[in-house]
């Protein structure tokens, strides 16, 4: 169970998180592979690199240098895709014409100015690892960074402001109970304005588009909430007011009762490859408790944390043999959460990885995946049952 | 107008058609690339291929032969995604132990069975031609074709069923007015049940993870409606019900007033940038007329769309000179259409290809667009400038 019959035949599933469905057809594995193969990733980097702009003392593409931190690093993208200031747009001034048109104009041509900040976030001063080769307690500097950059950009409730962000008391809290940056390390000055959602996420490997293969992960926070939390956040609020209970809480106890989708489990986290997966190999990572964002975990929560990341990491390595590529990222509550956005949201990351049968051969996600909508080959069932076989050493012994 | 700001500042343009926001960064392409290059698309292919499976004459996977074609052939896919029969699946059956776990099951672990047929369409008999080295005469026979497939998976009047899909009439009205197949060359024979959907696409290039470059597309008709013609036909449904217009003929209307997104038009087909386009160089073919599927074309309105086709090609591959890779997909009415469902459709074309400073340097919708929401980098107005000054000759001279 599931029926074994969905090894066979073409089905769709459910994502009850996005609302949305995906095409399985698992017998599509037999078809011959004649195309692109990816290029297997580069080993032997150097521990240092002086022309990397993420490795510690080097200067970057402004003119900044980077300080001798030992574990972990925060600047502001010099190429941000969001900025705090730029010049006001109304959306009303895009239609300009006619009367009729000014009105299609409002409908189908519609804008929104978007500020916000972008940072990039090293994961360790040495260039040649990545998040498989640390050990947990590498990791942990990592976790406590996302936390202290999700804290920090939630005003605290000495601000000037009348009504501080429902999460900002928690928030403080957090960031007491965090260790000490270490010394000649600080966070950039977070935003003058409370921003909306902050997304965390890492492009691994080349094939996801990633230019350095220093080990880092990128920041962008928005005065806007992005479609995928926005979508995900109206499901799990809906489910909530249907079931008085969570989603994803449920999920993760159905998950730990069947069995067969999970990949690993600590305490604290769950790692599945869940029943609406789309990429061959993905998975979602679940705290077992309701956690809303980052800054409700406790110090022994966060390590787990980073020791279930530390396995995501291993095991896809391990799977091929290779650099495995993937986008994750932390979905959590909004910023400027209110109540009811705050304890309707359930932390969780995401791992998108688009290997399909071996270290050069991936999956394309094009066009009937783009045109019409996802489909894979293998089953999550399948997937989980090789992630769990992956466990163990790290395939290499040397970087 | 739009307003000059938009050309500055990061801003969200709203898709009408998908309901979905996606984040416009216009100065991001100051961002130097030192990523992943993709490899230049091989050169001097022969003009028969004795191995490749879609060549004239030759045997396939399965071991059937083709015929000698000389325009274009239909044959199922090898590797079908989804098949006409396969053992049956009810849901309730996943559905096993407790009670209360049965409730969850039923939630969170649906899925439902889908058949249907998938074909592969080549475009020429010649192995090294593109749809942009053809002329618009050489692409009509491959718009035909796309007629009568899609026309043949509607049940005719006279079939057994005691009423008929919406559309069946026309497509038998249309199917006997376009030309007859070449000798030697047929259909294969249509499903028995009748299918919900027909969704037309070609992969082209590596890049969009293509294994053949003989020139060719597929086609997947389910017995589900996927989900991007469903989330398209709800949103035209909703504005025609409040607006009594179509969406994309009002968008039609408005873009040829403003100019600034238009590529290219003749007397039948408008060849914009969208507003809302998330590729660099993604565009949009519309109908400037209702026109609810493929078999509403008339004659002469089908050499115009095969003209419009051999635009977007050629202007596709002069951009950075080189075999330009994309995604296509044709959007149409469901073939078992209920006479709401059909006046609703407005069929139209997306093009999505990745490319975009130059014919190595591609944009990866990685990291932030799945797991926040889709980012460009140019304008659809800068886009759209550009390719409207990609007209006359195709670069290249010879194959
Ligand atoms: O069927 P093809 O062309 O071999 O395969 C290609 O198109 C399919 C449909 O978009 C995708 O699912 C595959 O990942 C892609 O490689
Ligand atoms: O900012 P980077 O890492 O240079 O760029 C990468 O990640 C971004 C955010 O997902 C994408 O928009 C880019 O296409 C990708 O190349």
């Amino acid at each position: 169970m599931p029926d074994e019959i969905l090894n066979d035949i073409s089905h769709r599933r459910y994502n009850p998180l996005r609302g949305s469905w995906l095409l399985v057809s698992p017998h599509r594995t037999k078809r011959p592979w004649q195309g692109q193969q990816e290029a297997p990733s580069k080993s032997s980097l150097p521990e240092y690199d002086p022309k990397c702009y993420l490795c510690p003392g080097n200067k970057r593409a402004q003119g900044d240098s980077n300080p001798s931190y030992t574990n972990t690093f925060v600047f502001v993208n010099d190429y941000s895709a969001v900025k705090e200031e730029q010049a006001p747009y109304s959306p009303g001034s895009n239609n300009s014409g006619a009367e009729e048109e000014d009105d299609l104009g409002a409908t189908l041509l519609q804008a929104q100015s978007v500020t916000g900040k972008c940072y990039v976030l090293t994961f360790s001063p040495q260039h040649n690892v990545t998040l498989a080769d640390m050990t947990s307690d590498d990791i942990l500097p990592v976790v406590e960074t996302w936390t202290r950059i999700y804290a920090s950009h939630i005003s605290s409730p000495s601000s000037s402001s009348s009504s501080p962000p429902y999460l900002a008391s928690q928030a403080a809290t957090c960031l007491a109970s965090l260790p000490p940056l270490e010394p000649g390390v600080s966070l950039p000055s977070p935003p003058k304005q409370q921003l909306r959602y902050m997304q965390i996420f890492e492009n691994k490997g080349s094939a996801m588009g990633c230019s350095n293969p220093h080990p880092h992960c990128q920041v962008w926070a928005t005065s806007t909430l992005p479609e995928e939390p926005s979508m995900e956040l109206r499901n799990m609020t809906s489910y909530r007011r249907a079931k008085k209970r969570h989603l994803l809480a449920d999920y993760a106890e159905l998950e730990i009762e069947r069995k067969e989708r999970v990949v690993w489990q600590n305490e604290t986290i769950l790692i599945v490859c869940p029943w609406w997966a789309v990429w061959p190999y993905e998975v979602l990572v679940l705290p077992k408790r309701h956690v809303r964002t980052l800054v409700d975990f406790t110090g022994d929560e966060r390590k787990q944390l980073a020791e279930a990341i530390q396995e995501v990491g291993r095991r896809y390595d391990n799977l091929f043999e290779c650099h495995f590529p993937y986008s994750s990222g932390i979905h959590q509550a909004p910023l400027d959460a209110s109540e009811e956005e705050a304890e309707n949201s359930y932390l969780h990351m995401h791992f998108y990885p688009p290997l399909l049968r071996s270290a050069t051969v991936r999956k394309f996600l094009v066009g009937y995946e783009m045109m019409a909508e996802p489909q894979r080959d293998i089953t999550p069932e399948q997937a989980a049952a090789r992630l769990r076989d992956c466990g163990a050493e790290l395939y290499r012994k040397d970087l």
